[in-house]
């Protein structure tokens, strides 16, 4: 057993505080991985708030995890003991299903689904018929100082990569990147990217590394003036006329709002046969006018994360291109705070938690 | 000039009624048609009563169908005097965009996108800027005697297909044929169809002879029983425990119900990667859950009957393998009872006009 500290809340209605728990020694197949770094995605929030109606408490949030490999399992021979990896949203899939088999362990058809890196599996056991292939009703993520995964489910940090930098691409990076990988944006094409927060950023960033031509779509006036310093064009989501003149000009349109919100005025900007694929908003999306969609065979679509094939590959690519999310430093004892600046949208554009802070702490150092 | 005879409404409060008016003589490229006989589809009753709003009255509805030519133009090469012929929803397009160059004249990115067979081009000039490409604020559609239209518009009905069950494949059955080809049904798939009137009992029957496994839902208890006496098993949307049992296992949906309609129950039967595409309805869908969506990258698409080729495709299909729509003859005097079961559902499962009736009526013998 490993004596482990976190960060937890343990109601809908509390903060995060530091809370101690166990974790097992690593298994054959599994690698410790001392946290150096943790990024703050807005679902954390969601969950903590219980926002999806599926949180388990007391729920240690993080799933953009970044450190340095203190222990293998005996089993263990895709990482090595000082190597700096990443664990992002999944530490496990069945390996069984059809989707798994193809790689796509963010699609995993187990009565579970995967199991997350915190809050247990995707699909508890009260859905899935009392079944629990993974033994486990809940996990505990990132927000601590010690995580022990599979091998497998750990990534390779590149050596020309910021490790604090990396860690809001295993979550933000891949699950922009998957869709538009998916969906094929190559050089030359028109991306469009709504909403410029950890995701939005980060998949204007990617779809330029891949050649395309991108336009951010924001609601906050201050954002088109920091889109530009990052080299982005950006548009108010209320210039009708900025609107008009793109009519059906989009080969792929990317939704990272991570809220309700209306597609109508994006679905008409999409060339025939494009798609609009939502990644950001899980609940119900605001109705969708159909005409819109048949008068040019449009499409509107879901993804969820990548798979960890897709989550290695941009990574690689990051390091490649010399890219990577503009990120802000946090102390873990300021979490509480940084909740509140993502939920105003006031941060720039992601927080990275690190974890010094909580070692600081634990030392007694605080 | 041609004096020409059909059923008009005045308003979109008045019932149909004779209307004469005048047709121009073919010119260099055209045909002209002696209709024998034409299908009645749900959306000439939207069109009629201005439910879309953008009905231009009088309003002579009509796009499946079917005649024999009895004049040509001097230019002509597709068809010849005599031939059994057939005209869909389109009778133009400009024939210079992106996807008239691609042959998708369905998708016509002029101002005006393509000429509809009744009510003028699909974006009257108001909408496209003070522009009409194609002269004509308005058209008048196949609830007439004699119809002329440029022969690239007018299709080939095969020998061996009768040519009054040829009539609703124009639109009916291309408007579900476009779709499964589109998003690839083949031999093996599961496939669903949502609604059983004129456009899903038609798809099922192309669906079947893909070699599709089809699964009809349906709203109406009667409709099992005629599912399968068709040789189609049906679901009532209503029972739970069979839609529990279905979960993840379609390749392909299609929604052919003419009206705003819940598609969540059925995006959640939807195997990873697939598409539910809508063809039935035009407004707004009830709000979509996206958490549904992401969990599997399902989709949803809209798709707007099908190309020219597609059309001929469809009917050389249906002769090819024995099938048609289940068809109702009504005499043209008939055609507002019609409309009333059409609207109550209780028309198995098209209507189609037999325009001798309308003769009669010319000849004074109606």
């Amino acid at each position: 057993m490993i004596k482990v500290t976190g960060y937890a809340a343990k109601h809908s209605f509390s903060r995060l505080k530091p809370y101690e728990f166990e974790r097992d020694d690593p298994a054959a197949h599994e690698v410790e991985i001392d946290v150096l770094y943790c990024g703050v995605c807005h679902s954390d929030i969601h969950q903590v708030k219980n926002e999806w109606s599926n949180t388990v408490y007391p729920c240690v949030p993080g799933h953009e995890i970044v450190g340095r490999v203190t222990r293998v399992g005996p089993a263990v021979k895709r990482h090595a003991v000082g190597d700096m990896v990443g664990v992002g949203c999944m530490i496990d899939s069945c390996g069984q299903c059809a989707a798994c088999k193809d790689g796509d362990q963010n699609y995993c058809g187990s009565p579970n689904s995967w199991l997350a890196t915190y809050n247990g599996p995707m699909k508890p056991k009260a859905k899935a018929g009392g079944e629990n292939i993974y033994g486990r009703d809940n996990t505990f993520g990132g927000y601590s100082n010690i995580v022990v995964v599979k091998e497998d489910f750990v990534l390779k940090i590149p050596a020309n990569l910021r490790p604090e930098v990396a860690a809001p691409i295993l979550c933000a990076g891949v699950t922009t990147w998957s869709p538009m990988r998916r969906w094929g944006v190559k050089a030359g094409d028109k991306v469009g990217v709504i909403g410029m927060g950890g995701l939005g950023h980060m998949a204007a960033k990617l779809a330029k590394a891949l050649g395309a031509e991108v336009t951010l779509f924001t609601t906050t006036k201050d954002k088109i003036a920091e889109a530009e310093k990052l080299g982005f064009k950006a548009i108010l989501e209320k210039d009708k006329d900025a609107f008009e003149k793109l009519e059906a000009s989009f080969d792929f349109i990317l939704s990272t709002v991570p809220e309700k919100h209306d597609l109508n005025p994006f679905t008409a900007l999409l060339k025939q046969d494009a798609v609009l694929c939502v990644v950001g908003a899980l609940e119900p999306l605001a109705p969708l006018d159909n005409m819109q969609l048949a008068q040019m065979r449009r499409s509107v679509a879901g993804s969820l994360i990548g798979n960890l094939a897709e989550t290695q590959d941009v990574l690689d690519f990051c390091a490649e291109h010399g890219i990577g999310p503009e990120i802000e430093m946090i102390r873990i004892q300021d979490i509480n705070d940084a909740y509140k600046k993502v939920e105003k949208g006031d941060v720039r554009f992601r927080y990275v938690i690190d974890m010094a802070s909580l070692k600081e702490e634990i030392a007694g150092e605080a």
